[in-house]
């Protein structure tokens, strides 16, 4: 592949994208599509006159806008998490810029006069003759090592101060928050010791209020849910239902808040049913059957954040299985299927899904290996005859060598993300957040092996991984694959890179769905009920991965860097773009993809160390080699000094930070209008949009069925500013 | 080998035991060795007689002793610890009786008939013939793969019963302890912020005053001790003094018990007047010069357990290298010197620790090819012409070839522990138990690495570390490694097990050492200073690697088990006598070497089970190997169930314990003594024998230093009863 295919197939995608984003600029101000493109500020009605002409001339104004946001404003709208995602980029940027520097003035010229030949011109010269395997063996090879060596302690600077920066933001977002975390008074008990005696909900209360009496404030059981259960329960009862109100009258009454407003109407009566058994104490059949709902879970409000994060973490018994306790997620964020899940069954789910989840990389293998083959062009004609006149067409082999099967690859790779997040959910996390970070993960694995490794090491299953059972070879065999790959990973990232943008900016799934809501089904409602969450899972992977290609690419074939920076660029107005109009933020992550983010980059600077190492072993230039190897031990150092001086603050939160919390709602007298708002923040039975139904029956409220007896009843605060908001939704 | 060679290396082992234990039967009697042999009892006079006669006639009655102690006695003297090894033993008694009896029924005749051949008389049957080498390629294997599975089923079940028990007896240890334990009271600070206004103490004191306002105590700083520290304080304040005592009068107050009772006299004046300037308000040269001396360290002791174990566990501030708090260890397990170290660099130590070990473990490997070299006749003959005649003599053949190697083997060995213990003691470890955990975690690496896969892999550095780096030929491999050395296994057994034994009751060295105090110093005293304490370091990695040789090499050579059986039978009694008797327990460490035995026997048996793979595949039984996996499978999930249900008890002691505790001491109103005595427990500049003069200065004390302000001063317990024992030292 010479420069021009490659300017081809860039020329291409930038026409592409120059098109798709124009489309995009027109169709964001359709009022018809606002709910595809304005998700997140539907709630605050646009009315904004836009006229007629103006609605179908592109115009750039959503990149102003995306280019001024501020950081602050990043985290009002989106959170931690945004944030967190944001910096990705702008560290990404930032490195790059350097190496790409660096590489322009150090490592392309030497590239370029590495071995004595008769260069072309420019444009149909060879890619190769960029990358390192134009040096002659037995060079110095110092502009390489230097390059590696300014680029390593870029990175590490960089991410030095990212880290500490995330950590920092991280804490002024838990102690700066506006409105209290409920999730800091609560915690998640799973793993309740079955009593015949007494009911779930007796047996926490009694254990609670003798092992933190001074803390302890009241509980919430955990109902099962589902919709087999729904209908199991509902048929159930209304068979008791009707079988008693022959012997006496059925008062439901309207007990517990938390079941009023569920999304099926008569689950809600028969829940009241249910609540109103339980608050009998007498020991009929109904009692038993009452019990049976509940799960061996429950939330444990406690009356300060110390107090909570305490029981959160220590063994509670001396049988581990029992009595599991954990910091409950945020209200929002409660994966409420998952907590029903027996604790004992979590290790084993946990084996399944890694099995299962190594096991599908593994088989995702083949047809990635058949996309593979198709950049082969006289396979290609081999195995379809009939297409060999359009493959001798110019233009048209240059699509198929540089487009084609990155694009097939791209497409497979769309089925991953729904697959690994099925695998998280079953895994059993108790959060939301928690299990799209564990998808995040599986997603990262996945793409890195089978985008890179599997594209490197090119061929059947057996033979890739034959080449990961003799490591010491490791490095030279990446020597040999990885610069001989690297054109192949440029046009990836033209392709899978650029175009991945132009989806995302463009909504189109979406978009489409609008489109045959509107125009088939005739609905024209505005509701943005479908409005989504960010892709975590899907964009942090994907952006790691092309930084991962960078590194690994960067000294070897440095004709990837322009490219890749172009797209970080892109990138980041895109997603703050996103971040700003599209997605809902129903829950905060506390920033916990940067540990991910930091943890790839330092993989990324190991892996094209050890690359390097090899090729400059296989240049037989020893100098080189012997100064690679204090730069690998050096970085392995930095990652250990990173993980002991930042990491703990990602996993706990320090008891001063709470400490001081605790003291100045105390200072303030908030803690009552806390504590009755706890129940209502964890309302397992409450949609989004019943959540309004839900408080609007506190009036209703008579007697709580479980009131926490240190608890004054009765002042029930019905503003719906003081309930819990989810954090950080603005409007 | 043949048969009657192994017999006849197996009679000098008898015969060697059997005069050596005759010995120490006679030389234990004697008076004069009370020291090397009841060290621990020497504290109650023995003051039975024992007539001229008797004194001089080997007897068993230790042996009836040793067998008649009861696991309770064994706990009162020995500790938890103590316990744990005993269990150890107990399990691989067991577990290779029932792989003893399986593999000679089912194994031994399969192996001995596996092949069409003449057998000669089995005592000049060669060895081989009972291995599996001697089973024809293409046959069934059912037996040997019948007793995988039963060995494997039977040590997993008896693995699940002693963790259960273990974690209960650890319970039961930490509940029902006779005197309350200071350490569950206490926390260790490291990482205090230096501050150029306060003293460290004054810093400590605000933090946990105003951040553990309902739980603190008091709290004891550590000061800086050390051999050249203490030198070098002498001289800097003795001049002071001099100088000052020109101005002023010097009055050394003896205010605080704890430096009252130094081991030198010098500086038990000079620490006073240290304490004496830090009592005072004004800021002098003085008070700076005090101020050097303590640490960034200090004890901070809680009202009740729970409060402590909380401070202990989390993170106190966003920063995670300051204020890092430990559970503070046990008064006499304090590792005083490495209190000191400042907290930043003990992750640089770790991994430099990790990385000497390892090293040392690689460059080990000279000598001990050097030792194998020896095995072989032919080379020895060629290296040394003039022993020709002496190697053609049958006996000394045999001698040779099974003694020597090993004999030399153990030699070296014997260097390993020590080097190991001062690589733990550098790592930072903050007591004296964790040091010789990690020290245990090295030599068992180094062990089972240096004597069981260098023997295997025999030959040049190099040529071992590549077996390992094809990852996929390792089962086969080993496969036709393993079988091959399992007579070599054999004598190691018979050499270096049965002989350790006997030196481990002889107690060559203190022995030695004692004639030479008696004979050649003519010092006469009884003292008991040079009392040890039990290796653990040295012997659970001993116990755990013949372990390993045993389940690697059960179904292989079957041969090896009876000597196994013997060697772990002797070491039961010898082990119980030296705790009853030699070894003093000064501190307690939980039973923490439980987790690394059953790690080590899973870790054996799956190691067992791969080689069966390997050996299975080699023999193109593929019956066998299909059936192996499962196995390996299961034993994987057996493995990871016991790390989820037992292991956290072993990180932790549980909230309902320590509470349960906690309002047991309250009812019981032994508090208040409890917080009297705990800044005795932890005194720093007293050794054992200066205890007692700790406590008669008690009398003098007119005030604490720093008084704990919410304690009843002038209180105090001059009880020796009742200051902290060393938990478990029994009389």
């Amino acid at each position: 592949m010479d420069i021009a295919a490659l300017l081809a197939s860039a020329g291409i995608n930038v026409l592409l994208c120059a098109v798709l984003f124009s489309l995009y600029s027109i169709l964001r101000k359709q009022p018809s599509n606002a709910n595809v493109y304005f998700g997140r500020r539907l709630a605050s009605r646009r009315d904004k006159h836009v006229d007629l002409l103006e609605r179908f001339v592109p115009s750039p104004t959503w990149v102003m806008k995306a280019w001024e946001t501020t950081q602050d404003e990043i985290l009002d709208i989106g959170g931690m998490d945004a944030v967190v995602f944001s910096r990705m980029l702008v560290f990404s940027i930032r490195v790059f810029t350097i190496a790409a520097v660096i590489c322009t003035i150090l490592v392309l010229p030497a590239n370029y006069y590495g071995r004595d030949r008769i260069h072309k011109d420019i444009p149909f010269e060879s890619l190769e003759v960029f990358t390192i395997e134009n040096v002659q063996e037995g060079s110095r090879l110092w502009a390489h090592c230097l390059a590696l060596y300014i680029i390593t302690l870029a990175a590490c600077t960089l991410l030095y101060f990212e880290f500490k920066n995330v950590a920092n933001l991280r804490l002024v977002h838990i102690i700066g928050a506006s409105a209290p975390n409920p999730s800091h008074f609560a915690i998640l008990v799973r793993g309740i010791p079955w009593s015949s005696e007494e009911s779930y909900y007796d047996t926490v209360k009694k254990f609670f209020s003798y092992y933190h009496a001074s803390a302890y404030l009241s509980h919430q059981m955990v109902y099962k849910s589902g919709t087999v259960q729904k209908m199991k329960d509902d048929a159930e009862l209304m068979y008791k239902m009707l079988g008693d109100s022959l012997g006496k009258t059925c008062k439901p009454s309207f007990s517990q808040c938390c079941f009023c407003g569920g999304p099926t109407n008569s689950f809600k009566k028969i829940s009241n049913e249910i609540d109103s058994i339980n608050g009998r104490t007498g020991y009929t059949d109904r009692h038993i059957d009452g019990r049976k709902k509940e799960c061996a879970a429950a939330f444990v409000f406690f009356k300060n954040r110390y107090a909570a994060l305490m029981a959160a973490q220590n063994l509670q018994t001396s049988n581990p299985m029992l009595w599991v306790t954990d910091l409950a997620p945020e209200p929002n964020d409660v994966y409420w299927t998952n907590l029903c899940i027996p604790y004992r069954q979590l290790w084993v789910r946990k084996i399944a899904t890694v099995v299962a989840s190594g096991t599908f990389m593994l088989v995702f293998l083949i047809p990635v290996t058949f996309a593979q083959g198709l950049t082969q062009l006289d396979k290609l004609e081999k195995m379809f005859p009939f297409l060999t006149e359009i493959l001798q067409m110019k233009f048209m082999s240059e699509v198929v060598i540089g487009y084609l099967p990155s694009a097939i690859l791209v497409l497979f790779l769309c089925a991953v993300p729904p697959v690994m997040m099925l695998f998280s959910a079953v895994e059993g996390s108790i959060s939301r957040s928690g299990r799209k970070k564990s998808a995040c993960y599986k997603v990262l694995y996945f793409t890195i092996w089978n985008v890179f490794f599997v594209n490197v090491f090119a061929g059947s299953v057996i033979s890739q991984l034959s080449v990961f059972s003799s490591i010491t070879e490791l490095p030279a065999q990446l020597a040999k694959a990885v610069p001989a790959q690297a054109t192949y990973f440029t046009t990836y990232v033209l392709s899978s890179g650029w175009a991945s943008l132009a989806c995302e900016i463009m909504q189109l799934f979406p978009l489409f769905c609008n489109l045959f809501q509107r125009f088939v089904l005739r609905s024209g409602d505005d509701s943005n009920d479908g409005a989504l969450s960010f892709p975590y899972h899907t964009e942090v992977p994907r952006v790691l991965l092309f930084g991962f290609l960078g590194f690994s690419c960067s000294i070897l074939a440095p004709l990837i860097l322009p490219f890749l920076l172009f797209y970080f660029f892109l990138a980041y107005l895109v997603y703050r773009n996103q971040i700003l109009n599209v997605y809902v933020t129903r829950y905060d992550g506390g920033g916990q993809y940067w540990p991910i983010a930091h943890n790839t980059a330092v993989f990324s600077l190991i892996f094209a160390q050890v690359i390097a190492l090899g090729v400059f072993g296989l240049k037989q230039s020893t100098v080189a080699s012997g100064f690679t190897i204090p730069l690998l031990l050096g970085t392995l150092l930095f990652h250990q000094y990173c993980r002991e001086r930042f990491l703990p603050v990602f996993r706990n939160t320090a008891t001063q930070v709470l400490i001081d919390m605790d003291k100045r709602d105390e200072r303030c007298g908030r803690m009552k209008d806390i504590y009755n708002q706890l129940h209502t923040a964890y309302c397992q039975f409450s949609s989004d949009s019943s959540k309004s139904e839900c408080f609007s029956c506190h009036h209703k409220e008579s007697t709580r069925v479980h009131p926490p007896e240190d608890l004054e009843t009765g002042k029930e605060n019905n503003n719906k500013d003081m309930s819990w908001p989810p954090v950080h939704r603005s409007s």
